[in-house]
């Protein structure tokens, strides 16, 4: 790609100062529209060493508010970062809706680097930009403005600018030994870029590559392009009606999906008090000798509970966590989003409380929220859950990527064991927090719950991130069986 | 304190039996309401190395429900943290209303291992209990439940139970020689915790001394401590009806109260347009200078902005930033509190955005909204904005003391000339959306706001975080002081 741009092309300084003016103008006013609109933006900045990224940024923001934007420079990842999946550290640095997000190298860095270092190979390299392309496409699905711009300048120019930089005794300091190497190593950055390219052109986010030599035409060039995709944007947003927040009914399936994992479950299935008291302590210390192992070999784990209501999630996790050193865990209880939370993807809320290396985080309800209550109770449009199922995947491959183990249970009960659990909870005073009226409501709607549950097994049921029917309708068995399903798989694992 | 506590205490295993599973059970209880009235609840594990911190937390936390409560394991500062005033790190782990949050060493480690290890002077460690001392009872000022845990034993305790641990084959990898090392420090240890007691055994957050020799008679005491603690709160919540939240009339002064300083405000001072396009080059480029040499030198920078609507506030953020490094620069703009932020002190939510070191942050409003703002519509109840300047006092010497620079301005234009400037605004299709029906209100309450900037001015003018008062009928002028105002104070600190 880069053989076909002349890095070399330049504008004169009357043209330049023609346009200039009237360019910020209509930048300061789409940002004033697109804050109001609630449209998020991230500006992508890569290139070359010395292409002048730090100089194009700087001007960009001239004619920007302040207050509506945030700089992310990005180097190497800091100790918080390199502890998790790589993508982690975007997911916490995205705009909120109505706000601008400018990235001083990006996502792209890490892998590029790593390519031109050969730290990595081909397939590492075609594996993070698979993620780095559904992380886009997630952001621009939901609604985000991507652009990325590539920085282009020749070699010789680029031996230029450093040489120019070194003889200034004040700017001198900025050279180092890094960037000459950098310069001697210009044929393998090309094709780590163009291997980026082929990667990452996408149609939601495509690359806009920058003839990057004279700063005047560059710089008009940037600003061209971010008026021209933002104001794209607005129109479509407008004729759209984006922003009316029209509710869609509930969705209901003509033909009802089925599978036969919640057929096959057989809810018969126990566990007398005896057993389970002679069971768990056992269970319970042999999950603690392998937390620790974890936590030695650096390997996250997260598992995520989903069930019916009164299906036992809180014995569970209860159960679960009771041995665990709790310096090595915590649990998410996850509720309707806020309202800080509401300004960005609705994966970006779990993105916050992903685990680092060795430490286990059990998720109290999840992201599965989205095809589950979200569906049935239409908070989320259709369009919206239906492309969750790719989106939950996607981001579970990553996770699974990057070593995390990951487990999801279904605690299942039938519909009469939690009327008697219901029931049981009225009657006792120590236990009617437990109950309300929602859930008594969510109950009247079991078939439409039966359906997306079972669309949810089918749809993301993973090598990398299976699903567990528990039979829960006797608890003794629901907790030894979710013990001995983690304990199964974390030994497989950490062997 | 400690020679008067016996370490040795037990408890007979019948005993323990007894008292056991009714203490368990009542801690879940008081949990729940703990959770349904909103009460935030921290508990904080110091002690002796080896004197069971992690088996005491883990045992209190059998009885109590996961979702509920968070572990903080604290050991030294991560590379995030180690950038910030100490106490950040603390501020960003505080536990929302309704949960509790369990501190595993807490902000009590890093200063009693630095005088252990003879990094501080007396003197040092005195400023950072007295920062502690504020922390505390700013957060027990707001609602938060503090408990404190010293588990003590004897240097001869200490000895045996590493010995112990070192001659199982399993257990053994766990002694480091850091753990024998404290050991043989043991004195010194005693003498630094002994002053760490003397300096914040407060009464609104005492410490509580567990005699931690025998796991069961400390693991009563413990249980005991926090159901007592617990009980009298929520007992004070219900009489109090805490939860009510009535709204307080807005607060109106019998006697206005006044400085000079409004008044001497020269509002005519101007600038010509030549002599502002000379100089604010120049200016500018000075700045980007000291923000560099402050980048180097890792000092952080805090500016904050208020001022009357319309004054403004945007326009000069934009001229002292529009040469800054974006880098290493950004704004926050401060508007109502997220339903998220509510959750906590509301300090919490600047403490988020506090810079690292080397970082300059602009606040576009700021914490100084709860004594106008605040006050003057009755958002906050007069106990509480009264005794915001304190923490706000506080909380800027806490800042200073890690050596941030904090600058406060206030831009300031009569009556007249903001009725002018509203009206150009509504005038002009460009900027109609800078003015809303909330600006005329506002404008109505000037004599009340003009009392609250004046207490304000007085009561938090500090010699560590002065206020400017900018003349800002003139744009012009406002913007070169300014500027200049930062450049004369960062050329003092830097130099």
């Amino acid at each position: 790609m880069l053989d076909t741009v002349d890095p070399a092309i330049t504008m004169g300084k009357k043209e330049f100062e023609r346009l200039r003016e009237e360019k910020e103008l209509k930048l300061g006013e789409l940002q004033r529209q697109a804050h109001e609109c609630g449209l998020p933006i991230l500006l992508v900045f890569e290139g070359w060493n010395g292409a002048g990224k730090g100089v194009q940024i700087n001007s960009l923001l001239q004619c920007l508010d302040p207050r509506g934007f945030k700089v992310h420079p990005i180097s190497r990842p800091n100790c918080e970062e390199i502890n998790r999946p790589f993508l982690w550290r975007f997911w916490t640095k995205l705009p909120p809706k109505g706000r601008i997000a400018i990235y001083d190298r990006s996502w792209y860095y890490q892998t590029t680097m790593d390519r031109v270092e050969e730290r990595i190979t081909r397939e590492q390299a075609e594996l993070a930009y698979h993620d780095i392309q559904s992380f886009e496409r997630q952001l621009v699905d939901d609604g985000c403005l991507i652009l990325k711009f590539f920085l282009h300048i020749s070699a010789k120019e680029q031996k230029k600018r450093l040489r120019k930089v070194e003889n200034d005794p004040e700017q001198r300091w900025r050279v180092t030994s890094e960037d000459w190497r950098a310069h001697e190593l210009y044929a393998r950055y090309w094709d780590a870029f163009e291997e980026m390219f082929r990667q990452t052109d996408t149609a939601f986010a495509p690359w806009h590559v920058v003839e990057a030599e004279d700063k005047r035409y560059s710089r008009i060039k940037i600003m061209d392009s971010v008026i021209a995709a933002v104001s794209r944007r607005l129109e479509e947003m407008k004729r759209n009606g984006k922003r009316a927040d029209a509710v869609e009914q509930p969705y209901v399936e003509a033909v009802p999906f089925t599978t036969s994992i919640l057929r096959e479950a057989d809810l018969s299935r126990s566990c007398d008090k005896k057993e389970y008291e002679r069971k768990l302590p056992a269970l319970q210390e042999r999950l603690r000798d392998l937390q620790y192992e974890a936590f030695r070999q650096g390997v996250p784990l997260i598992i995520v509970f989903e069930g019916w209501d009164a299906a036992g999630k809180g014995g569970t996790i209860k159960r679960l966590t009771n041995s665990l050193d709790p310096r090595g865990y915590y649990v998410v209880p996850v509720g309707s989003p806020t309202d800080e939370e509401r300004q960005y993807h609705y994966l970006w809320r779990f993105w916050r409380h992903m685990p680092a290396d060795g430490i286990v985080a059990i998720f109290d309800r999840s992201w599965y929220g989205r095809v589950l209550v979200e569906r049935v109770e239409g908070y989320a449009k259709q369009a919206e859950w239906r492309r969750a199922y790719r989106e939950i995947n996607e981001m579970e491959e990553h996770l699974a990527n990057d070593r995390t183990i990951l487990l999801k249970f279904w605690l299942h009960i039938d519909a009469d064991e939690q009327l008697k659990r219901f029931k049981a909870r009225e009657a006792d005073p120590n236990k009617q927090w437990k109950i309300t009226a929602e859930d008594w409501r969510n109950r009247e709607k079991r078939p439409l719950y039966e359906q997306a549950i079972q669309e949810m097994f089918f749809r993301t049921s993973t090598r990398l991130a299976p699903w567990t029917v528990v039979e829960s309708n006797c608890k003794y068995f629901a907790r030894i069986k979710t013990l001995e399903t983690v304990i199964q798989a974390l030994e497989k694992r950490l062997k």
